[in-house]
C-alpha cells in the first residue's frame, strides 16, 4: 500500500540483495522509519519488540531471519540453532513455525554451497504468495461487504480490533483487505477501529493505514464496540487471527473475543480473516489448547505517545504500587463465528467447513 | 476511607461552615490535590470537568452547589435557575436528579430567610446518609463474596470496571464497599482492575483507592477480562450503576456490557451494586430509553500520565488526521446480571425483584 505516495511493502529486500528492511512500526504513527535487518539476532528483535507484528509479516520476517543466519555459514547445525532461535520469539502466532518449517523443507535439501540461494528464493516467493494470499482474502471478503451493502443501501459500518491490514501482513492485509478492496471498488464503509490496548495497534497502526489510505474511519475504545452494537451502528465486525485451530477457534489479540460476544448477542455478523498459514490442524479445541503470550506489565502501565510539542514520551497511567498482568491473546470460540474469510474463499468455522476449503489437509488430518 | 493515615470523604464542609471542599480527581494518582467550591458556577465546574464523578458523588456535589447558588439570593428564581444549571452537567447518573429534587422538597417550603439553613441541613443529610449506604451495601456486598469463599476455600478473584469505591461516593462506595468490608473481616480477596479507557478510571482510582487500603489487586487492559474468565481466574464480576431502570437494566461505564456478557458466557456471577437513588423508575427498556452521554473525542486521542521524569504529561495516541468517537455508558440488560446489591440487601435484577426490596415504590409504580 501507499504511504505519502510511494508504494512500500513491510519488508523487502535492498539492493545489496542480502539484507532486508523492514518498517519500525513502533515508532509509528508518530514516525515513519525503515530498518535494515543484517543478522538472524537483528531479525529476532524485529520480531520480539514488535518493530515487525502481525501474524503474516512474522512468519515472512523468520523466513528472512533465516537466510540472514546461513550467510556465515550454512551447517545443519546453523540451521537448527536458527530455526530455535527464531521458533522461540513469540509463542502464538502459528504462521511464525510454518514459514520456518517451510524454509527448512526448501533449503535442507541442499549441500550447504547451495543453500543460501534456496532460502533467498523461498523466502521471496514466501513473501510473494502472502500478498497474492492477502489479495485473494480481500476478494471474497469484498463481497461479504458488497452484498451487505445492497441490501442496507447506506454506508457499510465495519468493526475491526488490532490491525490485521498491511502492516501486518506484507501487503494488503487479512481483515482490512476486503475493506481495502470495497472501499477501491467504490462501496461506501466506514470503520470502526478498536484502540486495541495495551499497544494500541488499533489507534497507532489500523487508523493510520486507514487515513494513507483514504478510508472513512473513526477511532473508539475497546469499550465502545457492545453499546454501538445494541445501538445498530455496525454492520459487520472483521477481525484476523493469529492461530485458528482444526475445528474454528481463532486466538486473536486479547478483546476479539468480547467483540465476539456482543456481536452474537446483537446479531451482527463476526468474520475472521486468515490465509491457509495461520491455521494449526494440530489443535482441536482452541480456549483450551492455544498458548497465551503474557507479556510486560509495563504495556499496561505506561503510554507512549506525542506530546503537543512533537515530543515521543513515555508515561504512567497507574499509581506507582499497582501490579499489571498482560495476556497478549485471547480466544474466540468457533460458535461465535459467523465465517471464516480466507484465500480460498468463505466457510463456516468447523471442521467441516475448513475441509470444504482445504479437502487436502481434511484428508491429512483424518489420516493422521 | 484513609489517604496517607487520615480519613478523608470525597466532599466535606470546611471550616467555615459554607464553602466546600473536594478531592480533585483528574488528578489522581499521580497527586492528592484538594479544591474549595465556593460559587455554584465552581460546583458545576467540578461536576463537568469530571473533578467529581461517580453517580452518588455527583449527586451531592450538586446538593452543595444548590447551597452555594442559595447564598446571594435564596428567590425562586435563583432555586430555578441553580438546579436548571447543576441538573444539565451530566446527563446519564440519575442521582444527580435524585439529590436535586431531594435538595429542592427541602427548601422549597421555606420563607427565602430559611432556606440557606435547610439546604446545608438537607445537603450534609443525603451525605451522611449516602455512606450509610454505602455500609450496608457492603454489608450485604460481603456475604456474597464470603459464600464464595467458603466453597472455593482459597483467594476470592474478583473482577471490577471503573471506579465505583469510595471515590465515587462520600466513603466506601458501591462496588468496592462489598470488597472493603471482606477484606476487613479478613477474606482474602484479589481484585482484576479494569483499567477503563478512554478516562482510566480504575487504572488511576480504583488501583489508587485498593492500594491505599492494602487491598490486593492487578490491573489489566479492558480487553483482558473476557480471557481470564475462559480461563477461570475470575470468581466474580461487581459493577456500580449511573442508572438502573425499573426492570433492571444497567446503564454503567461504557464496557460493562462486554464484561456482563463474558460473566454469562462463562457462568461466572455478575453484580451490580447501587444504591436506591440510582434506581429510575420511569424508565423500563434501558437500552433503548437511558440517554448515554457522548464526551470529547480528546478523551480517545490523548492520555495524561506521569513521565519517568516526574512531570504530567499529555500525549496523543492517534494519528493527527483520525477523528474519534467517545460514547461514556453502556447498558447491561437485566437478564445479564445475577442480582443487585443494594442498601436493602440483594435481589434479582427485575420488576419484581426490585419491589421485593422496594415495596412503596412498586406500589407507587403500579398507581401511575
Amino acid at each position: 500500500m501507499k504511504v505519502n505516495g510511494t508504494h512500500y511493502r513491510t519488508i523487502w529486500l535492498n539492493d545489496d540483495s542480502w539484507s532486508v528492511s523492514i518498517i519500525d512500526q513502533t515508532k509509528l504513527p508518530h514516525e515513519f522509519k525503515t530498518v535494515p535487518l543484517t543478522t538472524i539476532e537483528e531479525a529476532a528483535h524485529a520480531i520480539k519488540s514488535m518493530q515487525v507484528r502481525g501474524a503474516p509479516l512474522i512468519g515472512i520476517t523468520a523466513a528472512y531471519g533465516l537466510c540472514l543466519a546461513l550467510r556465515g555459514d550454512a551447517s545443519d547445525e546453523t540451521l537448527a540453532r536458527a530455526y530455535a532461535l527464531l521458533a522461540a520469539t513469540r509463542p502464538t502466532a502459528v504462521n511464525l513455525k510454518w514459514a520456518l518449517d517451510e524454509m527448512m523443507a526448501a533449503v535442507r535439501k541442499w549441500p550447504s554451497s547451495l543453500r543460501i540461494a534456496a532460502a533467498y528464493a523461498r523466502a521471496a516467493e514466501l513473501a510473494d504468495n502472502d500478498v497474492e494470499t492477502s489479495r485473494l482474502i480481500g476478494v471474497h471478503g469484498k463481497a461479504i461487504i458488497g452484498g451487505i451493502a445492497s441490501k442496507k443501501g447506506g454506508i457499510v459500518n465495519i468493526l475491526t480490533h488490532c490491525n490485521a491490514g498491511w502492516l501486518a501482513c506484507v501487503d494488503w492485509g487479512t481483515a482490512l483487505s476486503p475493506i481495502y478492496h470495497a472501499h477501491n471498488a467504490g462501496i461506501a464503509v466506514h470503520v470502526w477501529v478498536d484502540e486495541t490496548r495495551p499497544r494500541n495497534q488499533g489507534a497507532a497502526l489500523t487508523a493510520y493505514e486507514l487515513g494513507a489510505h483514504g478510508v472513512p474511519h473513526t477511532v473508539i475504545v475497546d469499550n465502545a464496540g457492545g453499546h454501538l452494537m445494541q445501538r445498530g451502528r455496525v454492520d459487520l465486525c472483521i477481525a484476523g487471527s493469529d492461530r485458528l485451530s482444526a475445528r474454528g477457534d481463532a486466538a486473536n489479540k486479547i478483546g476479539t473475543y468480547l467483540k465476539a460476544l456482543a456481536a452474537k448477542d446483537n446479531g451482527v455478523p463476526f468474520y475472521v480473516a486468515l490465509p491457509q498459514s495461520t491455521i494449526d490442524w494440530t489443535v482441536e479445541d482452541g480456549v483450551e489448547e492455544i498458548p497465551i503470550e503474557e507479556r510486560s506489565a509495563h504495556e499496561v502501565t505506561h503510554i507512549t505517545g506525542r506530546t503537543a510539542g512533537g515530543r515521543i514520551e513515555t508515561v504512567q497511567v497507574t499509581p506507582p504500587g499497582s501490579p499489571a498482568a498482560n495476556p497478549a491473546f485471547d480466544v474466540t470460540p468457533a460458535r461465535l463465528i459467523t465465517g471464516l474469510i480466507t484465500e480460498r474463499g468463505v466457510a463456516c468455522a468447523s471442521s467441516e467447513g475448513l475441509a470444504s476449503l482445504y479437502p487436502e489437509r481434511a484428508v491429512n488430518a483424518a489420516a493422521a
